[in-house]
């Protein structure tokens, strides 16, 4: 059974809940421990990221399309990235295009929510340090890109990670669509079954170079069809059995 | 006056304490608001990392004999890039050299602790943002950098990021010695009057591009006289004012 678990701002506070066959209910417990479902409740309203991590992990690159689009290499092993818990942002909530910072990019993405802290572990269980997975844009202001700043730096402006809507559980990660939107119009589509290196080598990976911690998120890698955003536009990342994460487009007030 | 403000682990606990003219008082209230020094305690023995940053931003190539050691160009804005939490160990910690990973580098520097959020400060107001100074090693695996990695990469790994021992209060940043010593031999040895990009400017420059909070750390940038670490070794990160950083080097078991 697949369920998702929502974060909300409610009554001046912060709280999860869980969908499961159109039902939601109160989160009780620990969503990284133990957790059980309460008391059924509305619908959320203010629905905010589903987690505030300690670090993103951006992977360069890992759609083969994609990285044919940009005239880079295929990479031979995963190109891993931070992005900084600052730019995190949840549905509805604006991607602010910084002055003078040229042309931004949306980046349609599946995201891996981290439930265990993981050291050094191997392909074969990663998948158990996995909570579940979430919609992700990994914002990328393009021009700044090719002046050959680092990543955090051209990835890493506030509001350019927007997450969620929901944390899935229960999702077999290895065949997602994964699909990006402008106004409503399809601009990448692809599916998780593409990706050069799939999310348990990508856990095993990152976990040998830094240890991940329960609400650390991978932004899995985009696949080709990036395109700029304008103020005005909304920009929606679409994955298969998570939901829609929409985000309007605004300027940086001066 | 100068206070150091030390965070130790102390009867299964952390707490800050706080240091001036060599008497030692337990800091009361919150060390980036409102705190007072309180009742006189005991020189703390297990001294930990000064904060858990929610980011630490790095500075590349802010001395010029770096840039030149490096064979780089003179950086005409700063460099950024961002250490993840997950490398942020204290003194006496040890750093431990992954496997495979080729040369590891000491890089010795001045670290900014933030104090206050911070978005889009201007320079005039930017130490206004600052809660003090800590002495910071950008632990470096120097082969994997020169592959093409990102920063974050190969400056990520867990233990790369050695902070501590205290948090200088109301130290001026603009000529501090910044010394690196390896077993007691000094290698790297500069002045933060040297700085291409100083303090104030560096958190002006990274707050119009993410939003600093308090705990989070800048990595002001190396000096010249860069080196790999072995097994064994000792090194030390010396900023007058602040105090010593040192921290053992070993392997990562398996």
């Amino acid at each position: 059974m697949i369920q998702r678990i929502v974060r909300e701002f409610v009554d001046g506070r912060l709280r999860y809940v869980v969908e499961s066959d159109g039902r939601w209910q109160r989160l009780e417990g620990d969503v990284f421990g133990e957790w059980y479902a309460a008391d059924v409740v509305d619908r959320p309203a203010h629905v905010v990221a589903p987690v505030y991590p300690s670090k993103i992990v951006g992977i360069g690159r890992n759609y083969r399309d994609h990285a044919i689009e940009r005239g880079k290499p295929i990479p031979t092993e995963p190109l891993i990235f931070l992005k900084p818990p600052s730019a995190v942002i949840g549905p509805g909530e604006p991607i602010l295009i910084p002055p003078g910072a040229g042309r931004v990019d949306h980046e349609a993405e599946l995201g891996v929510i981290i439930g265990k802290r993981a050291t050094r572990v191997g392909q074969a269980e990663a998948l158990d340090y996995v909570l579940g997975y979430t919609c992700a844009n990994d914002v990328t202001a393009r021009d700044l890109q090719n002046s050959g700043v680092q990543f955090s730096h051209c990835k890493g402006f506030d509001s350019f990670a927007p997450l969620g809507p929901a944390i899935a559980i229960g999702l077999d990660p290895s065949a997602l669509e994964v699909t990006g939107l402008v106004n409503g119009e399809v601009r990448q589509q692809s599916n998780t079954r593409e990706l050069i290196f799939p999310v348990a080598e990508l856990v095993s990976y990152i976990s040998h170079v830094m240890t991940l911690v329960p609400g650390d998120v991978i932004a899995t890698g985009t696949p080709a069809g990036i395109g700029p955003l304008a103020a005005g536009d909304t920009v929606t990342v679409r994955v298969s059995g998570i939901g829609e994460l929409s985000n309007p487009v605004t300027t940086t007030a001066g």
